[in-house]
């Protein structure tokens, strides 16, 4: 099924997105309120396509518009990155609202706002919800999808048909909750991580090396609750029952907010790479990442 | 460097170890205190070479010996994998500590219980640690090095070193903590998890989709803090700056011990494959997991 989409905001995360509609061959708009973001974003994408290994002629089916109004014509998709800044998303929706085909869903790719923030005055709020990705979404398929309060459950079937139209695993929400479901997950791991690493029991490099290492290869083939659904004999609630209390009190006695520190990041820092490596790092990332991406897809037993 | 190795203890966790020992080149005796155990090892091993794409020639350098003191002559290192309770525990180490050459290590499997308590009280308390895999070792390298106050620093060099020698990927800890490093992490992520599916945030499925499509890829790659090393043009001590306050919050509002409720897991069991299935979905996972093992050494860049 063939969809059009605007992609509103044309920084990364918008050139990713543009990449994970173009692959599955959508007609993309692309659309930013920085002329020079706009002029560069065909270079930009012809170039994240390379490092990734797509095929750039994918591209054919993007086109930048002149304005936001030209972007959204005819569309059933707007997928929007702007800044997540309140006042500006809630005048970014004002607009879109206003100017987009009254069927099109609008999806916010927001990690820090939740939906409710700027679409509860909007005539179309029923139209409009949080579809977050991880960066960058073409080469990590997950997204949240997160509905406000007014957000239509028929607007969620569409979303979450449409992002595996496209190639990406709509993970769907039932309702509003701060940081959604991925980062409450990085957040209370982080927290145990850093106070562990300022505590002097391991190095970043062993702390690290126990999740690369260890504990995310099996969440990263089957997830958490699958991973100890095979770690005994009965079952999870066989390994609930044998394992829950220790759990419990392993996260009884675990960090908190206080570990988000920053003399520990400061420690940290010094043994990981500098900061003007970010950017040459960050590609290394993707590839690696869509490598992983294929691999995981050629094994894949049931997906 | 060429190893000679006692393998105490024979079941899945002991005949992984064989495999990741002979794999090396190790001289390798295998003991059970179970006959039957013992009798079926061999086959056993072969079986488990065959799984992991291991050539089953390795196990040449396989003998099993006809009781303990046999199986110890002439060691190096000694992987006991003995049960996790704790008077037998002692008793197993006592007699390793008495039969084993004074100079050789031994190394027990524990994830339960910490090396204090049951080698304080022996002659050779120095010699002793936990080396705790992550199973199945074979097809996951992280071992966890967790000395007890006794453990000689010399014998933790040596410990790292053995594991490098034999292809893992081993993390030291620099005291006795409950849980080492891997079920801590693994804990507090597992409360959250339980909490978010048992409120109804979102199902199973989509809370695995969120680890196995998302955060658990980029962790894979290189562990959590080089992650968010990635997430901020400034490095890790930007990233705290920017989303601590954030993350902070999250892991405040988060669950911890109330969450490993066994009526969460009697409801997500009815969404996961049935306890009968457990066996043959292990097998897979360890031959995906052996791929996932090639995989990333085949694209690692600095390890």
């Amino acid at each position: 099924m063939s969809h059009t989409v605007a992609i509103i905001g044309c920084g990364l995360i918008g050139r990713a997105w543009t990449i994970v509609f173009a692959r599955a061959g959508s007609n993309v708009r692309i659309w930013d309120s920085s002329p020079s973001v706009l002029e560069n974003a065909m270079d930009a994408l012809h170039a994240t396509c390379i490092e990734a290994g797509e095929d750039p002629a994918i591209l054919s089916c993007v086109t930048t518009a002149s304005d936001m109004q030209a972007a959204l014509k005819g569309v059933d998709w707007v997928q929007e990155n702007g800044p997540e800044q309140l006042e500006i998303k809630q005048q970014i929706y004002a607009d879109l609202d206003r100017q987009a085909p009254p069927e099109a869903i609008l999806a916010s790719s927001s990690s820090a706002l939740v939906a409710s923030q700027f679409a509860s005055e909007l005539k179309g709020r029923s139209r409009i919800l949080v579809a977050h990705p991880v960066n960058p979404p073409h080469v990590i398929p997950v997204v949240e999808l997160c509905p406000s309060p007014d957000t239509a459950a028929d607007v969620m079937d569409r979303a979450e048909a449409l992002m595996r139209d496209v190639g990406q695993v709509p993970v769907r929400l039932s309702q509003e909750i701060d940081g959604f479901v991925l980062n409450r997950l990085q957040a209370v791991l982080l927290a145990e991580a850093l106070s562990l690493v300022a505590q002097g029991i391991v190095t970043p490099q062993g702390l690290d090396d126990t999740i690369a290492h260890g504990l995310g290869r099996r969440w990263t083939l089957m997830g958490p609750l699958a991973t100890i659904n095979l770690n005994a004999p009965g079952g999870i609630a066989d390994y609930l029952d044998r394992y829950g209390p220790t759990m419990a009190r392993l996260s009884n006695s675990a960090a908190r907010g206080e570990a988000f520190a920053a003399e520990t990041a400061q420690s940290i820092a010094a043994t990981l790479p500098s900061p003007d490596q970010v950017p040459t790092l960050s590609r290394q990332r993707d590839e690696r990442l869509a490598a992983l991406s294929r691999f995981l897809t050629s094994t894949s037993q049931d997906k």
